[in-house]
């Protein structure tokens, strides 16, 4: 294969960090080093704001036994950052790649990081600057267009669903409503993954509320009560982007009444009100006693130890292409994406996609696996299914 | 050795369920087989209440696949009560015990099922009903006297260990200020268990607050505005039960003003409400902008898949040896306790406990264990860290 250009590359990690975003990182430090076209292998410290500063770090000299355990471990080990670069910024970056004679530009993130990824291409092929641009996915959200799926949403869909077996097992323990709220404020499809929970009749989740389908507190209360009294409990899983139908946020809505109830006293921005809200509505209106929430907060996408095995291999397996992508003549720019080639067994094929197809825009859940306002679709069960790896064991009395 | 005493059994499971009270389960079922004195082994459901209701359930002839499968589910598979019985109704539990020829009674739980199981025992012995009354401890707060460490406690300081590792690395990642609520209303050892998280220079938990150490809200600013200024960022993880020095917890003071604040508009009682608040303070008082708060709430005695080893083989052996001792002729009643025969290598020993030693009191953290109201001591570190057994892989690009 004839190697078209030669210099030095940069990798940086940016946006909400997930369990297996260091996979990628190792992936492309582990893979670069099997080729000659990268020169210097530059980690940038907290994405594009290590890039305008300068703060680089070098990757190429790790040993593997320190490679492998970075790669197990949570979280951006670059540091991450929440700067959405403009045109601006992007210039900066640019002339950044220039002194340093940056060839490559490996940029893990979701569709922000990728929209920043073709902001600094089209600068660059504006002024005809040799520059191969690489986008590798990750997002616990699991909301990239084109992609099948995205690295680091198996690993937090795991997280999900092993948290809910282990919760309806307490709530059939001490029965009451409890309430979980997951991430995902635009997309529900990791709060869709709680749906793995349910193995047999009677378990939880028994309510699955999305973003992506709207919810009155009248509907929300009434199927709440229908559970109740068939079961005489209720476990619920709701996005924190639970909506009304006007497409108001039940929190920011909660939140503006708030700061007109309470004046200035206390704001309250935390993300446990929507589960506090939804409990106090529960407790309120139905006249039912034992009452729980939780919001499962950060541990969604940093828990350590507990990574999908598939999710994790193919968040090196992404990187490792982009790498292998960028020594290739025909390469310019482009997203590394998944497609599923076969579900049973379990099977996918990564291909390129152009940067705009990823960049700035996001995908929902399709509607067809929304059923009913309050579940999900056998069929999104049997796609999250291979994404989270095989689920801890749970067994009741009653089994036979 | 002569058996004394001969008859059916009761099991049952009380209080706020762990994640290996069912190894504690299979422990008593597994060991009843391998005795004559057991005839019939009989399960209640929810505890006290299903003794009272006479819902039980036959436990001996589930096959030892399930049962092993059960072991590993989290939750009380019998089912477990909030229920604290008087006198009166421990007299009718010794009126179903009298009914149904039951001799032995294995109570799985903490401080209050120790207490009810003494009162049985008393009214039992007052009547000369010969019954033969175990306790089998139970309860992530670790709070249970005479015992060095209670089965549950491992498991869950596991959880919160392993949290806090992942949660680190993630505010390196983003920088800020991240609150971790733990539970622990009145005993920190489970908030402490986050020392656990600390390998390196610099990683957090940074500021450690238990329910033994009164906290003002001058100094935990003051702590939090020291630690962001030296590190650029800081990790608190804090028990639920935090008080100020006259004794109040901060949730309950939180929850009067708000109650006097904002009428009947909406109540606070979620666990939500402490984090919230500390990270409010933290952005109004400091200006810090980064600034969450996660609470980890159920999932600390319920997540499935990630038990300690050691406590769950300890959760068993206690029942397992509650069993035997129901077989000995001197046995009346008592709690099975451990006691630490070496801490490195770690070695314990169990023993018998008078009902009374356990009964009702709980224990509090060493004050030798805290230091400076915001830290605990490596000594604790010590303590805890073989409860907990391996935890995940952590490393960064500093290390060598």
């Amino acid at each position: 294969m004839a190697i078209s250009l030669q210099g030095n590359a940069v990798v940086g990690q940016s946006g909400g960090p997930t369990s297996v975003i260091n996979q990628s990182l190792v992936g492309i430090i582990e893979e670069a080093r099997r080729h000659h076209h990268i020169e210097k292998l530059l980690g940038a410290r907290h994405g594009v704001r290590g890039i305008i500063e300068e703060v680089f770090v070098p990757l190429q000299h790790l040993d593997s036994d320190l490679l492998e355990r970075i790669a197990q471990t949570p979280a951006a080990a670059l540091g991450s950052t929440r700067d959405k670069p403009d045109r601006d910024y992007c210039q900066r970056i640019l002339a950044v790649f220039k002194k340093h004679h940056v060839r490559f530009f490996f940029y893990i993130g979701g569709n922000d990081s990728a929209d920043t990824a073709l902001i600094v291409q089209e600068l660059a092929a504006a002024e005809k600057y040799d520059l191969r641009v690489l986008h590798i996915p990750k997002t616990i959200d699991n909301d990239l267009r084109v992609h099948d799926h995205c690295p680091g949403f198996g690993s937090a869909a795991r997280f999900v669903a092993a948290a809910v077996m282990g919760d309806d097992r307490d709530n059939v323990s001490l029965p009451g409503v409890k309430i979980d709220v997951m991430m995902g404020r635009n997309a529900g499809f990791l709060t869709a993954a709680s749906i793995l929970a349910r193995h047999h009749e009677g378990d939880g989740p028994h309510l699955i509320y999305l973003p992506e389908a709207p919810l009155t507190e009248e509907k929300f209360l009434a199927d709440v009560q229908a559970v109740y009294k068939r079961l005489g409990r209720c476990l619920i899983c709701a996005s924190e982007g639970v909506r009304h139908p006007d497409g108001q946020t039940w929190t920011e809505k909660l939140a503006s009444n708030l700061d007109m109830d309470m004046h200035k006293n206390i704001q309250l921005s935390g993300l446990g009100t929507l589960g506090d809200h939804m409990g106090e509505l529960v407790k309120t209106k139905l006249g039912i006693k034992r009452v729980r929430s939780d919001t499962f907060g950060y541990l969604q996408r940093s828990f350590p130890g507990f990574t999908s095995h598939v999710d994790a291999q193919e968040a090196r397996l992404v990187a490792t292409q982009a790498v292998k992508l960028s020594a290739e003549e025909k390469t310019v720019e482009g997203s590394i994406a998944m497609r599923r080639v076969s579900n049973s067994p379990y099977q996918i094929e990564t291909f390129l996609t152009p940067l705009n197809t990823v960049a700035r825009l996001t995908k929902q859940m399709e509607a067809s696996h929304i059923i009913g306002g309050n579940d999900v679709s056998p069929a999104f069960a049997d796609y999250v299914r291979p994404l989270v790896g095989t689920l801890p064991t749970i067994a009741t009395l009653d089994e036979t």
